[in-house]
């Protein structure tokens, strides 16, 4: 009996996602719902502890591929049943930044795994936990490289892994997001983020405006 | 071409694992062999930090028990991949204090966790690494209870939560280990370890001797 809503973001570097969820956020707590904004890999204690051996491990070099994609997945399947899980049986809407599609096209299409282990590890985390929205914001590679290295320069981001690895990684990426785009039309919303903030704030109310009057 | 041999060491607390590691450890590198060991969760820098997030966590009762999972098995992927292999394959011998089985019998038959799922998060994290021997020493469990409330009240060793998670649990982990050894008594070697240090080194040497002549 989940009376709430899963709306996951997806996208590459740049393409806003942070800014449409936290605009999102804003407009349904206007509006009366209860929200819950998330990220992965993270959003428990546990999972947090997870994030920093992924980002920020002294040996993050030698970190397998096989030990990335597990790690993930521990990180998810406390999220799933620690936070969203509760938080969909009391009705919330979540707004979680980036979920199991990013694996599927990072450690999937990007690193090489092989897909369907990468789904049956995922499947294991989540169960039947899945997103009733996916909102996959899409800019072209040029531009999310131009967006991700400015944010570097300027703030002095740490590098992590996935920022290393290359252009070749970013095309696969993009192929992936395509791919599970053209798999689940129903769930999975390409949107043309190369608009203005406002364009892109009104296609994604009206793509979650249908859902908001379940429960 | 792995030319090592992988030689595991499993049982419950207080049956004397590392003790035994370290006495065999000692006389192969007196016979002139390159000796590896090593120990689950841990083993390498990023294996460490997720041993910390499995054992002393903040929020160590709020896990579960698919997360603990999936971290024990990214912990064992890095594992397989940074050390074991390459060890294996410079013809040195690994002993591993705990190892998958350990993994099957406290998370599968423990926990209760399904044993299909367990051993597919299993396969997918050592592929086809697997233990030449596996030492099984075994102590009733009155044995091992007081043997594990001894040291924790001498060394104030912090309880962890599979040691908090009492008597019907390790009764389910003993089922758990004869199961294993009937299922594969080539490899899992049941040792009664109620015998006194020198009796259960003399049975773990006549175990060890003929891998000795492997590469």
């Amino acid at each position: 009996m989940e009376r709430g809503v899963l709306i996951t973001f997806e996208g590459t570097e740049g393409s806003g996602k942070s800014t449409q969820i936290n605009r999102l956020a804003d407009r349904l707590r206007c509006t009366g719902h209860t929200v819950r904004m998330l990220r992965e890999p993270g959003g428990t204690p546990i999972g947090e502890e997870i994030r920093h051996t992924l980002q920020h491990s002294e040996n993050n070099r030698a970190m397998t591929p096989e030990t990335e994609l597990l790690l993930l997945n521990a990180s998810r399947a406390q999220l799933v049943r620690e936070i969203i899980r509760p938080a969909l049986h009391q009705g919330e809407i979540v707004l979680c930044d980036r979920f199991y599609d990013s694996t599927l096209v990072y450690q999937g299409y990007g690193r090489g795994l092989d897909l369907v282990a990468v789904k049956a590890v995922i499947d294991y985390a989540v169960g039947d936990t899945r997103p009733n929205l996916t909102l996959l914001l899409h800019v072209p590679l040029d531009v999310s490289e131009t967006r991700r290295l400015a944010r570097q320069s300027t703030a002095s981001v740490q590098r992590d892994r996935m920022e290393e690895a290359g252009r070749a990684f970013f095309e696969r990426v993009e192929r992936g997001y395509r791919a599970l785009a053209a798999e689940e039309p129903d769930r999975i919303k390409w949107i043309d983020a190369t608009q203005n903030l406002e364009a892109v704030e009104a296609t994604i109310g009206s793509l979650v405006e249908p859902w908001l009057r379940v429960g």
